[in-house]
């Protein structure tokens, strides 16, 4: 038994979600926005942020904060089923591509989706239109690299779902909140991210409903 | 027997020589600038960049691209000595340093790093003066939180040296390269710096030498 302190729209805590609830872990939630941390979170560590992952039991209390050290614990201590390949080469593809989503996807997150939770959740601000179309256009090039990707094998590191294709749908799925990805446009990509979206660990996400904002129509849609 | 495919003053692939070196692991350089990638690295896959790894014996074909795919996979199939600690908690946060390093110092090389090397390396044209300004800040803010984890504990995640060290070290090799750390304001990180420094994996590091460019007075000394 986990608690998670997250915010339902960040994309880090989105794939831990996913990750615990792909290895069939129990977990409780706690919101812990990053403009408001709880303060369980900031004692973690120094400079600890959310996600953080607590164990509720067991004999040595654990607890971790960010995406890679949650994980990558996950995986080591819950090997099945495997979010990383077994083979040694397809293994270090999936933990480029996992690499490459959260840097890549950075941009986008802090200008388009940093924008969006300012404009509807915050209410601080009217968007700043540099910024989104910033964020709109650093979106557009990540979108037509996954979706190369998605044609080619069906998932993003080979024939199986990894972390790789669970931390890219993190992300969309929360610029998916806003209507923000334009799906069309990448066929391949929202073929095979109607397939994850279809997975029982997503469900909880799709549910996701924010007081002060609702989602883009087709958001829970699994055939969009 | 390994091949990587590397830029020496690149904090990524500092990371990884100092890896294999601890590891005890032989292997030969390639330089394959980011501006000008050897053909091998991008055949490795989609996308893939320098640092990159290939297994040159062995019955199955190992290569990788990135730190966190080689890093992880070294420490997965030569467990020692080991850079991640045994114990959940303290791996937890070795890799969230590790992580916080790669995403906090990213701003750092994009800006102080990139430009002295157009300056020096490339002489494609004068440093951008704001973005100078931008990088000292940036790095003065990332000494502040080292120094104090330095002086908490003696390394970055603990008592004993872990891939987070290893991970700062490679950056701030880079920057000192230049001569852009300013040690003094930070004692407990200088004290650290100088025992990492000093092990036997660094001593590659410190005879690198640009044609373009010597290094600061003070970039091999030990007892700086």
């Amino acid at each position: 038994m986990f608690r998670l302190y997250h915010w339902p729209l960040d994309p880090a805590g989105r794939l831990v979600r996913l990750v615990l609830a792909e290895k069939g872990e129990v977990f409780e939630t706690i919101l812990s926005p990053a403009w408001m941390p709880r303060p369980e979170v900031v004692a973690i560590a120094p400079g600890a942020v959310t996600p953080a992952l607590i164990a509720l039991e067991g004999p040595h209390p654990f607890a971790a904060s960010g995406t890679r050290a949650i994980c990558e614990h996950l995986e080591e201590t819950r090997p099945a089923p495997a979010l990383l390949p077994e083979d040694p080469c397809e293994r270090a593809e999936a933990r480029r591509l996992w690499a490459w989503v959260e840097a890549g996807m950075e941009e986008v997150t802090d200008t388009l989706l940093t924008e969006r939770v300012m404009q509807w959740v915050r209410r601080d601000r009217q968007p700043d239109s540099e910024k989104l179309r910033r964020g709109v256009h650093a979106l557009r090039g990540r979108l037509t690299f996954l979706n190369a990707l998605a044609e080619q094998s069906g998932y993003l590191a080979g024939r199986q779902l990894s972390i790789a294709d669970l931390a890219a749908a993190a992300h969309l799925s929360a610029y998916d909140y806003f209507g923000d990805v334009q799906w069309d446009a990448v066929p391949d990509l929202k073929a095979w991210y109607m397939r994850v979206k279809s997975r029982p660990s997503f469900r909880p996400l799709l549910t996701d409903r924010l007081e002060a904002a609702r989602p883009s129509p087709h958001y829970a849609d699994l055939d969009f």
